[in-house]
């Protein structure tokens, strides 16, 4: 039984999207347990599932605009704090939270602790691609400077993730740079050029830009978390910012875009669908002892679900322990 | 007269695009006059204009593999080289070239020369935003790396640009970065940001995000070279992946999709035209002595024109000059 620790109370819709995403995921997979931290009654108020799972009462919760540090040594008894601190005591397996993301990413680091040999854990997330297949980014922003070594730990985790998680038999590590020469990029880049060119048990493609990343150059692309978090929003705000002038033009342009619009209604859903990270689980903070998520704040029930179905995922695959038998070997 | 040297060979549609250009903008603007250098006989091919306009013949011309700084050296006869020649030798007053991005920053700097003051000239361009407004982004990766000195730099010449270019009064300065908070960001933008802070010609309105860039947040931004350039591109291939999206969804939707494609063909086409680069004009290697401008390698001869046009305008309200004459006083 592979059992997962949920804060019930962060993220825009908690609880109701939260318990209704785990309800789901409880009647679905047979082989999971789910412990909810958060407030019993309201937990309550939408919990319908009935086994294997157990309510953790807490009446205090971190708030999206809490300093994530401080609310993390302050907040003891806070629903993610407490989630947390299960898995630190081996009452669970892993996290899942859409709540505080810094919050979430210390009570990561200070709670569950990090794979010894592992210096800066990373923020990794499948993003999607045109052909369907995504690829597996990080660092999107848990750090805010990264050394060579920490972009060499994020290919050899990256390739644990998209081997082990995603089933591609050996995954296609590229270098984000300004442009595909060896030569290219600052000193950091070039470091880690031959840090991954010399490492034999990495199937490194050499560097990528980020024009092409949405066509899958790469199955994992590993960055520096500033790069990394501006490539992410910069794709997400120019993805928001097209579909809603595209709306915007369909509702101002009269009957005929309306009658357009209700003709492709199905094709425009469909490209609205493969923009959607809701079913691409949520964004794992990797390195660390037991996987810890970060699903996003926004999620609604069905991204929750995902969510947990990428948890069991990595729970079934084991794929943190392999990680840190490679870690260790070293 | 405001002369510009024209590099008749550079970019994917040479010299066919380029001629086409420059016989609209001549026909168009009276007091500008075009050098055209490149192949005579391929030129005259294309050329309609007949006064205010001149052929610098040459054989030699850079190609986009060649690697830049070894080919301004050793082609001293190349059509880009010669019109920033021109330029130095106070022939012309601004420079265009859609040919090798890398070759033209390299002869930008050796040959054309940077202003005193300017450490790192930057690259800057005109992004499009939903609101039409669009803002303007330095460094897009004439560097592959920057001091914080640099970036101040950057917020004063982006400045001078919005105001005397684009005719924003009092353009607002935003520092690219990975949240809103002062705090935020690597120690670069920490230190970036005291400097932006306590610069009282500035109107600087803090941190902003890559995820609201295309929302006007700022009508300048200002990053490092690396992180700009792998914006931009993440913005460029976003778009170019949901448009292609968009069409293929429609393609192979069958008859009702296409149905609905044809009623909804104008708003797709000013959706396209929101996120079309061509009449924003090229990318202007600011902060050397003269306008040094790159248009798209796949420039058409539309786009040409457009930066035809944005370097009279820098010519017009001599905002090299007003950052030369900003730069001395220091």
């Amino acid at each position: 039984m592979k059992i997962i620790a949920v804060d019930a109370m962060g993220g825009d819709h908690a609880p109701q999207a939260i318990v209704e995403g785990v309800n789901r995921a409880i009647a679905e997979f047979k082989d999971i347990e789910i412990q909810l931290y958060g407030d019993e009654a309201k937990i309550k108020q939408y919990l319908t599932a009935t086994e294997r799972v157990s309510i953790i009462h807490t009446d205090e919760k971190i708030n999206s605009d809490d300093e994530p540090a401080k609310a993390i040594r302050r907040k003891k008894n806070a629903s993610m704090v407490l989630a947390a601190k299960s898995v630190k005591d081996g009452q669970a397996h892993a996290v899942l939270s859409a709540g505080n993301t810094g919050a979430l990413l210390a009570a990561g680091l200070f709670v569950v602790g990090r794979i010894k040999g592992v210096d800066r854990p990373g923020l990794l997330s499948t993003l999607p691609t045109g052909d369907g297949n995504g690829f597996d980014m990080l660092d999107l922003g848990a750090n805010a400077e990264n050394t060579a070594k920490h972009l060499h730990q994020y290919a050899i985790l990256g390739s644990f993730y998209a081997k082990h998680v995603r089933g591609i038999s050996s995954p296609r590590i590229g270098l984000l740079n300004n442009g595909t020469e060896s030569s290219k990029g600052d000193p950091l880049r070039k470091e880690v050029y031959e840090l991954l060119s010399a490492d034999e048990s990495l199937n490194f493609v050499g560097n990528v830009e980020a024009r092409e990343l949405l066509n899958g150059v790469a199955d994992v692309v590993v960055t520096d978390g500033f790069t990394g978090n501006a490539v992410l929003k910069s794709i997400e705000g120019t993805a928001l910012s097209i579909m809603g002038q595209l709306k915007s033009a369909i509702q101002s342009g009269g009957l005929k875009a309306k009658i357009g619009a209700f003709f492709l209604k199905d094709n425009l859903y469909s490209l609205k669908g493969s923009l959607d990270y809701s079913s691409a689980g949520g964004a794992v903070l990797f390195g660390l002892k037991a996987p810890v998520i970060k699903a996003h704040g926004s999620s609604d029930a069905t991204a929750i679900y995902y969510t947990i179905k990428q948890i069991k995922k990595m729970l079934d695959t084991d794929v943190v322990a392999k990680s840190v038998a490679a870690f260790t070997e070293e």
